[in-house]
């Protein structure tokens, strides 16, 4: 484990190497003299930077590229928050394993190989609303199991999530985070009804009130409020940063999970890409806090890393044009 | 040639299939019992129905997908309307030939057969300034050439265009077609400057007011007004309805050569999808105009059919998403 302790795991979070502004100005260097108007390919130059520059490499590559889904269980689901029941958890875990979900198609489509890693799924956390979610050691082990999973021969990785009641931690930490009340951020997930919204609200809103002193350390809010998938990411994130490996973040749950670093550091998310905007009420306004620009917004509320997959291929497109394309030299084409 | 008059041509606008509603229910019935929440894939369950509607197959298929570039020169150029020189229009189509540009890269990434149809470059249309783009012989015949490229055992298809100056025609277009004046619908296409942009209004505005006998036909306004990759994408788009093809629109040009077909028929351009919006300024209030809603938004403005090709992925990921994904009595899992 190789965070044993919460001031360790501070100290991994606000030292981030910066990234290689060398590989970066290669590429823009290089998307200069490609055939095509300036800036005509928009985002996809940007990618291609982005890349370079989260890599450390003149020419990315995107040959490994990986699917992290993890899983994990909410006490919090005791008080009527979720349209699904905890099972379903359990159950979806043995969907991923057997193909069927849309992850599996999703990342078959995108290249991308898919780890699922259930979070000890028979010991939920604890009921954000009558105690902490975990305590510093079990919010520890999750944080490095993500951190572990992250491996340097990786050239982009995806995070995404399954836990049924996880979008109500999320809304409690994006809460926590950046102010504005419980219903600002909580959504209907899965789809619960009126009632279940209103639970929901009054659940996260508990949380706050009952955490209040621990609202002020991004990381205790991640323990008291958070979920293992969620601190999983969390640690994932950070590996990536620390091994090189640029990052998309998927929706409501995996930005939350990740936002802790970004309030521990200006600049902690900068080596992650937002996949999409979710249509889970608050992700638009969490990607504002964060100032992330979603690439895509098609309505997905899915999770599972559901939107980070799909947008690998527009990564995948933005580094073939920036690799396969030929300049105005080598092309005889006329300059402006 | 299979439009030997514009009432002929007319006549085939009018008659259109209206797709297959068993079809789309068949898909929307399969969606309702895979294992996610109702809805939770957004708009990749929109994709779906819409090929099943208009492939008029209860499961679609994307094995034949096709990207078809129509390349034309601008007799408007006179009036120094871009940044680029007219002969950059065939230096580019011997860079599609040769694999340099980025609808080479994309189509691959894509999986679609490209295909580059230069259409009698040697010969720009008529500057729209000074006389009517083309005639009824020289249009019908580019939407003959449009037409007969796609053929019925094609699953999908995207249309795109190069040609130097064409922002102009499908700016004049944009506005004959809808009002509000040269200066709504005109950008900098390529990259002009300043008085590049004066320019280009003003000859827009030369060449609506020139024509403003014709401005009330959809179709006399393509040939005035227009040029021959767009009059091409606009026989192809036509072609695609009666084959059973569904369509990804590219940009501003792309669209605004489709735009006549929805002028003609309310339901013109059901079968189509806009795969995103372009940077070009114009390219979003069309869309509006045509009630479109873009798939992506990541600020490219290159044409060449990029953008289409782009959300080909999307629209793949969607089908595999539909056709993969295990039913909630398949994997065990339990339901709201």
């Amino acid at each position: 484990m190789p965070f044993k302790s919460l001031e360790e795991l501070r100290s991994s979070c606000l030292d981030l190497p910066s990234g290689s502004d060398a590989s970066a100005k290669a590429v823009a260097a290089r998307q200069a003299i490609l055939t095509k108007p300036q800036g005509s390919l928009g985002r996809l130059e940007e990618i291609a930077a982005w890349l370079a520059r989260w890599q450390g490499r003149d020419m990315p590559r995107l040959e490994q590229v990986k699917v992290f889904v993890f899983a994990g269980n909410h006490g919090v689901t005791a008080q009527g928050v979720s349209a699904f029941p905890p099972e379903v958890t359990v159950q979806m875990v043995a969907n991923f394993a057997g193909g069927g979900a849309a992850i599996n198609q999703l990342a078959r489509i995108a290249g991308a190989q898919l780890a699922v890693i259930p979070l000890d799924l028979e010991h939920p956390t604890g009921d954000f609303t009558t105690g902490t979610a975990m305590d510093d050691d079990a919010f520890l082990a999750a944080v490095s199991t993500g951190y572990h999973a992250v491996t340097e021969d990786t050239d982009l990785v995806c995070f995404g999530e399954m836990g049924i009641g996880n979008t109500t931690p999320a809304a409690a930490i994006s809460a926590a985070l950046f102010g504005g009340g419980a219903e600002k951020w909580t959504g209907r997930g899965t789809g619960v009804d009126d009632s279940g919204l209103r639970r929901k609200i009054a659940a996260i809103e508990a949380g706050l009130s009952r955490h209040a002193a621990a609202l002020s350390d991004p990381l205790r809010v991640a323990a008291s409020l958070g979920g293992r998938e969620l601190a999983a990411i969390l640690g994932g994130v950070l590996a990536a940063r620390h091994r090189n490996v640029p990052v998309l973040l998927d929706g409501f749950v995996c930005t939350a999970a990740a936002a802790p670093l970004a309030e521990l550091h200006a600049e902690g998310l900068a080596h992650t890409l937002a996949a999409h905007v979710s249509a889970e009420a608050g992700h638009r306004s969490l990607l504002e806090a964060l100032g992330l620009a979603p690439l895509l917004d098609l309505g997905m509320r899915l999770g599972e890393g559901s939107g980070a997959c799909l947008a690998v291929n527009v990564v995948r497109s933005a580094l073939e044009c920036h690799a396969g394309m030929a300049s105005f030299a080598e092309a005889g084409v006329s300059q402006e």
